[in-house]
């Protein structure tokens, strides 16, 4: 034990664990889909690259209200000079595509979404024209061959790519999709992911709570990191400190789940097992990175399936699941992450922090005016969650900083509202 | 119906038509709440002040593995004057507080996350000592009081404010919820707002679709848009252009909303009933606005609930969703946007807007090395949904300007990931 007390030998750099990830990635088949009706694929990823199935629109309309004629029959009209037309009827959205049909010097009134009279190739505005008597219309203005007009096939040409496999379904692709009467989409069905939290000092939310005994909060942070990607947890329950009892519900963990997380026990203490669990079971690819917090963290792969050793403290957790975890889970749905919001800052005061090591500062931002000020809350203190809640950004320091001065300018990502617009 | 399909006589400023939105949102009652199970809560928003239980830690704890001691023992060691203790226990995480005492010259072994032996004020590091034979410690290094430890109360004091009423529920909060063992939080229930589909070219999605007639994408557009923000969308069908069934379907709706959209018939066509409709019921307090595309937005007030008259086409609908409605969303749960992602970038071509306009131009970003292009997809064509399911971003070209030229660095909202990423 005293061996094993001494500290991480040597840790590896956040890039290169990224870089061994990425070779555990590249070889992780994709997951397979399943059929959800398109009102319920929200937020899903897309299975299936889906084409558009005919033209949208599937005929020639009108772009706005006005009168459909023939353009070659408005040349030269103006307001000094207008130009009658005989008004021969009338179209809706929603009539009949041929219903009617116009002749040289002839007009028919169409509102927006109306198919045109058949000879018509243009439409002039409603505000450029006026009926001067029953049925008579005079036209002010000219207007030249498809002007406001909608053509066929505009918006999409049958057969164009309308979604994308492995775009995460937003709003507009729903509307999009809809307008093809698409009613079901194949999505990837939801990487399962395995959460198995070890430490005796353990229990469960919502059991009775000793003084000695903490909850696992951890595993409701993971559950909802899981959730929050777009894949699906599988709670393994709480194991204590026992290699049988960890090799066992990883084993089994693996049998149900795409990849496994186990919070705690990643260290190098003697009650630290995990590491040496899953050697036993397959291979130790990482374990001990240099970050903070999370530097116990640790990856590796046990029959083809990744398995994550995170922190059993929350804030280093977190760092360690959107570092190495999110990533295979968007990998195993063939998508990539959604764009996050990032701000440029002013920091209020002056923060250190270990050369060789990268560093995740939680950092308080508000807007002042113009500027946003950027407060470091706390480098250390990989159990307080409170930094968490009290933090709206994260600053990461490189490897190669000693850290910031105060004022200096700093890129933060914002994980929650600036504190500003809770006044607004 | 010449006169009305004259065009919009006056327009009003999006700065202002969002001016008086506000007026009528300070009036909206927030919504009930609900309790839910904790971890259910994800993404809903908290409805209550959530104040910490108890401390936490709710003990003094050791922050590392090594030994817990008294610090005044180790003043002056150094590895050429080590400091012998001797070893009276171990103590692990989830052990009893108080389980073990120590005197002078003594030391416990203890994990991360261990309680402290009764006397015990300071934590020397593993690797900072060693038992050189059974029982025996060697001490290089001296530690100052409450060195290595996490103090009780060190991440939440008891009473202190945890989450904040109108917090949008995110992992970390969950996380920092089950610390103190709360199983379940009152939530807003979520804002219930009404659809109605104007259009006789309308069918429902999945219906049996003939050429003259299109499927109501915008509503599955919204529904979407609604759900995304945290509102519970109800479907009230389509109905065709008729005033009284425009009329009773509002009025039914609002007996079960917080508010209500309506899309389409709300230009100034013949068609265009809705306008009227609802200053019937009520008020209509905007209509027509500076802005595009989206010009024939408007929205009112019927029996206190806000309706609005959102454009049936997609891309207008969408503008006016988020401009309006999505602020509505919020403040009926007493919540704020979550921050947005931007970038800055550089324009591939020239674009032209309409001053006296605020335009929502669709762009597609991509990113080339260290250099974000963007490039205007089209500023006009609400109906092109195309337009969204091509583009990542959005870039508002203000009132003021009549465009941007070739090369000028441009704000864009992303809403969809950039394209270099899908490569990576």
């Amino acid at each position: 034990m005293r061996k094993e007390m001494e500290g991480f030998k040597t840790l590896t750099s956040v890039d290169k664990a990224l870089q061994i990830l990425r070779g555990i990635l590249e070889k992780l088949e994709e997951k397979d889909v399943v059929d959800v009706p398109l009102t319920e694929s929200l937020g899903r990823i897309c299975g299936e690259n889906i084409y558009a199935r005919f033209d949208i629109p599937s005929f020639d309309r009108s772009a706005v209200d006005g009168y459909a004629l023939i353009a070659e029959d408005t040349f030269s009209a103006s307001p000094s000079n207008p130009i009658q037309f005989k008004i021969v009827g009338s179209l809706m959205p929603g009539d009949e595509v041929g219903k009617l049909e116009i002749n040289r010097g002839e007009a028919v009134e169409v509102m927006t979404g109306a198919p045109l009279p058949l000879n018509a190739n243009a439409v002039v505005m409603a505000e450029d024209a006026k009926e001067v008597e029953p049925g008579l219309l005079e036209v002010y203005k000219q207007v030249h061959p498809f002007q406001n007009i909608s053509r066929r096939g505009e918006d999409f040409q049958a057969g164009k790519l309308v979604v994308r496999k492995g775009t995460k379904i937003k709003p507009w692709h729903i509307g999009a999709l809809a307008s093809f009467n698409i009613t079901h989409v194949k999505v990837f069905s939801k990487p399962k992911i395995g959460i198995l939290s070890t430490g005796s000092e353990l229990v469960e939310l919502g059991s009775e709570l000793k003084i000695s005994k903490i909850v696992n909060s951890t595993k409701a942070l993971i559950k909802a990191l899981v959730y929050s990607c777009g894949g699906e947890p599988v709670d393994l329950g709480i194991v204590e400190d026992e290699m049988k009892l960890i090799l066992e519900k990883i084993k089994n963990g693996l049998k149900i789940c795409d990849a496994l997380i186990t919070t705690g026990g990643t260290s190098i203490g003697k009650r630290d097992l995990v590491p040496a669990a899953v050697s036993r079971l397959g291979e130790v690819l990482v374990h001990g990175i240099a970050m903070r917090p999370g530097k116990p963290t640790g990856f590796g792969l046990v029959e083809g399936k990744p398995v994550f050793m995170l922190s059993g403290f929350p804030v280093a957790a977190l760092i360690g699941f959107n570092l190495f975890v999110k990533p295979t889970i968007n990998v195993l749905q063939r998508t990539v992450d959604e764009p996050a919001p990032k701000i440029i800052g002013r920091l209020t005061r002056r923060v250190a922090s270990l050369t060789g090591m990268r560093s995740y500062l939680r950092v308080k931002v508000s807007k002042h005016e113009d500027v946003y000020l950027v407060e470091p809350l706390r480098l250390t203190g990989s159990g307080l969650i409170s930094t968490l809640t009290e933090a709206n950004g994260i600053l990461v320091i490189p490897e190669n900083m000693e850290g910031y001065e105060e004022g200096d300018e700093v890129e933060v990502e914002l994980f929650d509202p600036v504190a500003e617009s809770l006044m607004a």
